[in-house]
């Protein structure tokens, strides 16, 4: 195989043209998206719009006239068909962790009403930390304990008689490893807990259908695979048949029935809208609001269907290329290797033979990646529980190029056949000096 | 009094060319940056920076090269000197109502603990509705019930041996009134209760002595007085004292020791830091940095305390108008006319002789000023408590002339003198069609 095979396979990409839509630095292969996703070229212009003309010219008049009251249910309505509910389902709403405190907090309270003697909050030891810190807040406050497994495999056995929640982000953000959401909320429900799901690695990576899988509640964020920016907001969804049963806590005036009545009594809205909480950070909104939209570009091509195979063609690809052009370089594969359980990323750990577990050897190697102008990312692993550091390296479908699959493991080859990663020094953007 | 009088005040007022600083639209009397400050002129090029620079180019990277990271502290180490309390004490983060969670929920946790027979929070049913809605939701799950008193004078003789809390907002946003912050935060500590202090109408607006007056906890608002824009992030404050005594129960990885170490059990940061929760906002931070650099720039020339100087001599002045120039059109005033007692704002209640209580009256007198381009705001009363309707009129001494003062009021005289607020229909823009 040679670099004409990537380039043949972009020229026959029917999604490629989607790349257009994204202002990408010249010469970068950024294959961490998963982390922050690129720029959209829609996205200045428009929120310049919002700046200067809805802010500057219209100012509080344009809470109506340029619908930013709106926005929540707006940009809801367009992610709604993007993890499988239905309009006025979904909204926008402060941070992940925010929102994941509201709907944690409102399945346990319902949990804990029906069943005081549920108390436990099953999820895993490598779920992604401030699921875990909210979780374990929350635990505090409704007599709940974290019961944590090391591998998705055990999660089943985890649930029982003693179980509220099962809680779960569907791509595990180290591995990849995407949780079939079908059956284990399945396997929730027969236990007799509820299902809340954090789709932060893979709303608009891959297709989600919430609805049909079973889940209960869902949050997702907004500045991964959604292109809203950094620290975009939030979303939440509330299955439709729980939306009422219970209020949250974040209860603040745009949750309120009738918000500008100025009530001194709280009276939570209708449905997922009780969900919302203090006033909606418009500028942020308006960014969001175009990336959702480059998601929605690709519906005419296949949607997230057609998105999900071209992802799973560039993580094949990349790990096709690794065991043929990496092979004896001390690389292990840490994300899965089966398509079906493999979110948008492959995650390799690093332990070379010439130092074994050398301490920062994966650390040194993103950076020296970062260098040649590859970004990928590092995550740390964890003694105690034997996970490995790890090399982290996402591809974004909407914008990710065979080709740049191809380049990033050639520049992955010559780094680890040199001595760049053995003895680096980083300035603070990372390069070396 | 002519026209001459308030032209010849801002010709010999120091404070007149910070209005510069901002971009106001031609020919518009803005009397509303106590809902929405209006745009500084930085803001448009720093957030197009932000959007273009350091995401578009930066991506991940800028997290530390472009001090993303140290936003939520920078920006609070800003505000922290309008608000009277040290560098290090102050972040900035969410919006006002979950920071409000946050806050007191810590209060109310250690009082809870501390002094269970302590049920009680204290607050006036006037204050600003989603703080009450907070309290209302916190106190369901600590055990404590609002007590809701109607007049300012009796608050103190509402605190006793049962109050946990009293919440006030510094300046209520119906009414303008100016709470005396030391005496209430004494009168509560003589009563062993805690005082949590809302600044959304004072942050930016008059001089705040959080630390030397005795409040224990505050948040504020970064849209208002603090020209952030739109849903712009909020602030939080805890005396230092109390800021490692409980956790607050938002407890995302922002706010832990060591976010990214990635440890599964939380470890909440030191002091001020453990209020932030998920990612910051980014962009929404940059533009609430402009805001705040807009007051920065009155330290120079006095500060807040010239600029309160010249907040009261403005509302003073409109007061004065509407008696000379208004008189017997059916206004009363509804805002403090004691200086030491009235905020940034002058609140009318009207009530024409030939429409006595006539519904929708001050709204029509709103919306008829706004078509002659000078906007105020309406703010319902509620005929339960005995509140009228009232039209509200803030001035920011940061933009606001004594000329646009006189204009407005003269604008108001000839709106009561016509017929145009009584059978008006309004576009959605609020312009009479």
């Amino acid at each position: 195989m040679t670099r004409d095979h990537p380039l043949a396979l972009d020229a026959a990409d029917a999604l490629a043209p989607l790349r257009q839509q994204f202002s990408i630095p010249e010469g970068l292969i950024y294959l961490d998206g998963n982390s922050l996703g690129v720029l959209p070229t829609a996205t200045a212009a428009r929120v310049q719009q919002v700046v200067a003309d809805e802010w500057g010219q219209g100012l509080i008049g344009s809470w109506n006239a340029a619908g930013w009251m709106a926005l929540p249910q707006r940009i809801g309505d367009k992610i709604a068909p993007l993890v499988g509910v239905g309009p006025g389902e979904l909204v926008v709403a402060d941070s992940t962790s925010v929102n994941l405190f509201k709907v944690l907090s409102a399945a346990l309270s319902l949990q804990r009403e029906a069943a005081p003697q549920r108390t436990i909050i099953v999820s895993e030891r490598s779920n992604f930390p401030t699921d875990l810190y909210i979780a374990e807040s929350l635990g505090r406050q409704h007599g709940c304990t974290l019961r944590l497994v090391d591998r998705a495999d055990d999660i089943p056995a985890a649930l029982g008689s003693d179980t509220a929640v099962l809680m779960l982000t569907q791509v595990n953000y180290r591995s990849g490893h995407l949780h079939d959401m079908k059956a284990l909320s399945a396997a929730a429900h027969a236990a007799g807990a509820l299902a809340v799901w954090d789709l932060a690695h893979s709303a608009g990576a891959l297709p989600v259908a919430l609805a049909a899988d079973g889940a209960d509640y869902a949050v997702g964020c907004g500045y991964k695979y959604l292109n809203g920016g950094p620290g975009a907001p939030a979303f939440a969804w509330v299955r439709p048949a729980h939306a009422e049963r219970a209020w949250q806590p974040l209860a603040g005036w745009h949750g309120h029935a009738t918000p500008f009545a100025f009530e001194p009594g709280y009276q939570p809205a209708p449905g997922i809208n009780r969900y919302l909480c203090g006033t909606p950070p418009v500028l942020a909104m308006a960014a969001l609001e175009c990336g959702v939209d480059t998601l929605l570009a690709a519906q005419p091509l296949g949607g997230m269907a057609a998105l999900r195979a071209k992802s799973l063609a560039l993580t094949r690809l990349f790990i096709d290329l690794v065991h043929s052009r990496c092979a004896g370089q001390g690389l292990t594969f840490a994300s899965p290797d089966d398509d079906a359980r493999r979110g948008s990323q492959v995650c390799l750990a690093f332990d070379p033979d010439s130092a074994p577990g050398r301490a920062g050897a994966a650390y040194a190697v993103v950076q020296a990646l970062i260098a040649r102008r590859v970004v990928g990312d590092f995550r740390a692993g964890d003694a105690r529980d034997g996970l490995p550091d790890i090399l982290r390296f996402g591809v974004t479908p909407l914008y990710t190029r065979f080709v740049d699959v191809w380049d990033a493991v050639e520049q992955l080859r010559q780094v680890l056949a040199s001595s760049e990663w053995r003895e680096p020094r980083f300035n603070q953007r990372g390069l070396v000096t």
